[in-house]
């Protein structure tokens, strides 16, 4: 028989997945579909998400990363991206309930919660949460939460490859334009420093500043300076990530500087799109807690008595905390501006283009 | 057992109703899961847009509708709304599909097609789109595309209440101004002709207009003068209607004008919102149609051959013509500006106010 | 001469005011455009809500609201609303500037920056945030940033009328259901009561709970009803609201419950859409402060060495403590469902409808 | 003195360029100020794309395109995607103007109209879009709405470089993979008819079809295989593009169907951004257009009278017609599924990869 719509789409299975439990008990609210409808949407575009994440794990997963992968990879997490971004928006839909419609069906629902879903647990697994940075909702280990079938699941995905292992080990990988020819770091240290020295001198001579603000701001630029450190000197590095203050490695880091910087050269170009998807990302995750985080609060109202912090709280601190690439965004501290970059030299330059020529 | 979010989804049957056919013929297509789980996506939301839908027409059954659901009615058209603008956003999401990608597996999905969806044909029906009004597919009407038990469901959705029918009704029970002390109708005409003898003074008198240029300017107001008709004159009204002009009534195209007019009045407030809200349901689903035209073009290039128009073609001529509401995008030609309304007199203003007082 | 788009608009004075200060220190750099374009669209959309604004604070102002200015009110606000949504995705735009390009000219800016901004401020005052919410930025005083011939406005801003003060005002004019024959305070505390009582008898035939589980379930229940006290007690209130707890009046907060859980009658439906679109405002304006500070982080970095919190960290804490309307959104924990509500006897019920009579 | 926000973005030149007309004829309507504030929202973020316009079109004037700049010049078209993206979402916003609101000072603007902006004119110009495509409106050149002054500018951009001239001289220097070891055409030329004999037998052996159908299958594939002369055949091509079917030229056309097809070697991954990026503006104008087509539609209502056709028919019109990248649309309907490309020989691809290495 000839493919048709319904029967293609499994529409039957589908459609008939919505169960309100409200008229059970004899109880008919209305706006409880929509509260099924919501989830659904949001599970249905998790699943796809995992998907698009797992086979960008797979591609990440060969010893060395195929150039010829990086356009597919960057392209389906920008996918992942545009879902995301969709699912934000989708809580305007959820909104349009009141408050009073969801007390109508809300105690019905006691004790399931969101914060039982699967899926989103296992995406910030993937991505590569690691569980000491994970919150406790209510002192307990968000595997208390889940189906104990589910948890061997979740925590599989904990010890598995990453989205930040992955990008990790690729940028351990990235070739370094450090040479005997070409000393980079030094060069890009001397960089910094004169830059420094010259705002240094700035500040002397600014006649707009007492004497006491001249301190102070000369003060805080010896410290800004000294933290570059953290670039230039792999122990004070590892001394400031045992503390916490880094999670990707001294090379790893070092790469994704590099990257940022020289993004303009061909073999860059498509790594610094890399780098940025997996801010963006990052920061859509973030988004998506703290709107939920609203949410909640206007749903729920003020949580009053004893018992912990509520939904809209934990939610709002994992949107602060849960962060994957806090690297990438703290890197950009130790960027100088292009004009004082160290410039290239021709055999670098060459490596870092196409064989077919670098112009066409 | 406490309720668990898994279960209380029905998570095990929504997220195994994704199957993806082409690995089945060995030629596993990574994008297939996109286009199941948007499609899954939109026929979601159908159901619950069709689910809102409902629950408005039977508000609009009742033999007089209660003042007190007016909010209710207004607030679920208006979540319809707040859907159908996800929904075209969603777009956004396919669109990361490439027409190369969508390729690898567009021949295993014939003669499958979005056509056949059951959901936005009751929709449409719902709505009140007419089949006179319809557009046929090449030449065959769209119950062919359905599955054959499906059918009795989408043309008794023709027969039925829509919201047309029932925004219809509801404007026709609207209080009318008309009085013996107040003749509404016959102030409101000499309202329009002040107007546009005062318009017709300026012409004139406009010296920047060649003697040719103020000819054709008469011509051109007195069209438009005479086609006022269409409100004051019954007849020439109906004889309109007959030629498809118009498809509400002649006492609803005049309720819709006089609520349009004097919105500010508290009886109107809310019959305003429900004007409008129609209005905005009609033009997205516009949009939603143009959007998806555009999206055909892009991933199936020029219709090469014989056999009738393309999708794409299809779906733009729907989006000009598949218009529910038309009647109320064009009673604006009618209004006047308000500094030129008659003024309503003190009974007819209080009969329009709360019991409660016009002020608090 | 007849009227022209490019004169009508101004043009010539508009688009000249696109200064970018790089190239006269001859340091061109291409991106300070998009950072000045951003900032002008901000601004202009500033002096649009602030226009709106003003009007509906004027509305407000009179003795006593006309229900025919209560239609113009809530449209106004919600255009409000609509332009502050598109504020928020505009970011999007600005997230093209990279923190490489932006460093490009970042220093030549300083020490100006977007906290300067007259009309946001204005915006904030216009609201009703309170200064004694308002937190400072580096332990400075708001005015401190401003120009010093703006000091005066912006402070002015704090002593005028506001959306806060005019809706409180408002709110307390409602009429009340009270009355001899409906003492509805002390129904709605009986209905709360019995609510309570109901769910603590459930607890105890409970099989899933232990007894201690259950002892904690009834000493957070107790906890929960006395905190209905505010809404029942003017003492308790009082109290509270010293605390800091409240800054709506009693009167106003029992009016605002009134309308939420009787938002069907007519009387009550435009002032329902009042208080959502309230809410929405503040949740805006949340969104768009912490959109902000997740940009300023991504282009900013980790803020190095002394000298108080970042911009990004302040425009966080602005996000959770700048809310104007948060009594509303607490109010929300007092509701009882519609079901459990105290029924209105049949003449407070014709009292809140139209003169015209209650349905059509 | 130090730099201030309000100095270095001369707000009050900014701000004092909104200067509604209503007023001065005794006649203040409210809503002015909005109808001016979009549209000095539109003409801001108009000049800031042709400022990234023209910078791109800079970068292709150089007689090769440095592969160091594809990154920039991608990065910039898609910055101009994020700001009609936000143009479009803008509309809603002007929505909340009602046409009765409108109907106030609507004839004061007469004959004022947004189809004199000469941004957008530019704006057109700039991207390509040839004199023989444009529309005219009411039989009159587009130059005819402009100020005398302006007409120079606006015509002047017609015979300058656009994106259009800037992407065809760049797609016929694109490397060609033809060589003597590899005669790539001949191979997809013979892939391609495989291809079609493969579905033929299919056709052949298919139960579902009539012998009648069939035959109309059989007839519609060969016409299809027929068309594809127009990548085959250069004179078949021209003949074509005499007639109009085509813009770019057979080179560029060819090069254009490479990129997509061999997208992901990495020569080919910024080159297919580049064509995505130039279609999503196409597509984007579009949206823009008949968005705003609608909204003109429901603003003013039927028109009525003599005189040619109206804004929204013209605005539809040119939304479907002046499109500047159909032939990469169009272009769609010569691809072959990737599993049925001709494999690049070692040679082809490694000339396609960096010179560092192909993998890291």
């Amino acid at each position: 028989m000839p493919l048709n719509y319904h029967d293609y789409l499994k529409l039957d299975q589908l459609l008939s997945a919505q169960k309100p439990i409200s008229p059970d008990v004899g109880r008919k609210a209305h706006e409880e579909l929509l509260f099924i409808t919501v989830h659904h949407s949001y599970e249905l575009w998790f699943k796809q998400i995992l998907f698009e994440l797992d086979s960008v794990l797979a591609l990440f997963k060969a010893p060395s990363v195929s150039e010829d992968d990086m356009g597919t990879i960057v392209h389906r997490l920008e996918r992942i991206g545009a879902i995301l971004k969709n699912l934000i928006t989708q809580v305007d839909i959820l909104e349009t309930m009141t408050p009073l419609d969801f007390l109508e069906f809300r105690d019905l629902l006691y004790p399931a919660s969101g914060f039982q879903s699967l899926q989103f647990r296992l995406l910030e697994n993937k991505l590569g949460l690691p569980s000491d940075i994970r919150l406790t909702y209510n002192s307990q280990p968000y595997t208390d939460q889940l189906k104990s079938e589910q948890v061997k699941t979740a925590t599989a995905a904990e010890s598995e490859a990453t989205l930040f292992s992955g990008l990790q080990a690729w940028l351990e990988r990235t070739p370094f334009l450090e040479s005997e020819d070409f000393p980079f770091w030094q060069k890009y240290r001397t960089a910094v420093e004169d830059s420094f020295n010259k705002d240094l001198a700035e500040i002397d001579v600014n006649s707009f500043l007492t004497s006491e603000q001249k301190d102070r701001a000369r003060e805080q630029m010896r410290a800004t300076l000294s933290s570059f450190s953290a670039i230039f000197d792999q122990d004070f590095f590892q001394t400031e990530r045992n503390k916490g203050h880094w999670r990707l490695s001294f090379a790893a880091i070092r790469a994704a500087l590099l990257i940022q910087l020289y993004r303009d050269e061909p073999l860059f170009q498509q790594a610094f799109r890399l780098l940025n998807v997996a801010k963006e990302l990052d920061g859509q995750l973030t988004q998506w807690r703290y709107r939920h985080a609203l949410m909640a609060q206007k749903m729920l109202g003020r949580k009053v008595g004893t018992g912990g912090s509520s939904g809209s709280q934990y939610l709002k601190a994992t949107a602060e905390k849960h962060s994957v690439f806090s690297d990438l965004f703290q890197l950009t501290s130790f960027f100088l501006p292009r004009s004082k970059l160290p410039a290239l030299p021709p055999k670098a330059k060459r490596s870092m283009g196409f064989n077919y020529g670098d112009t066409q």
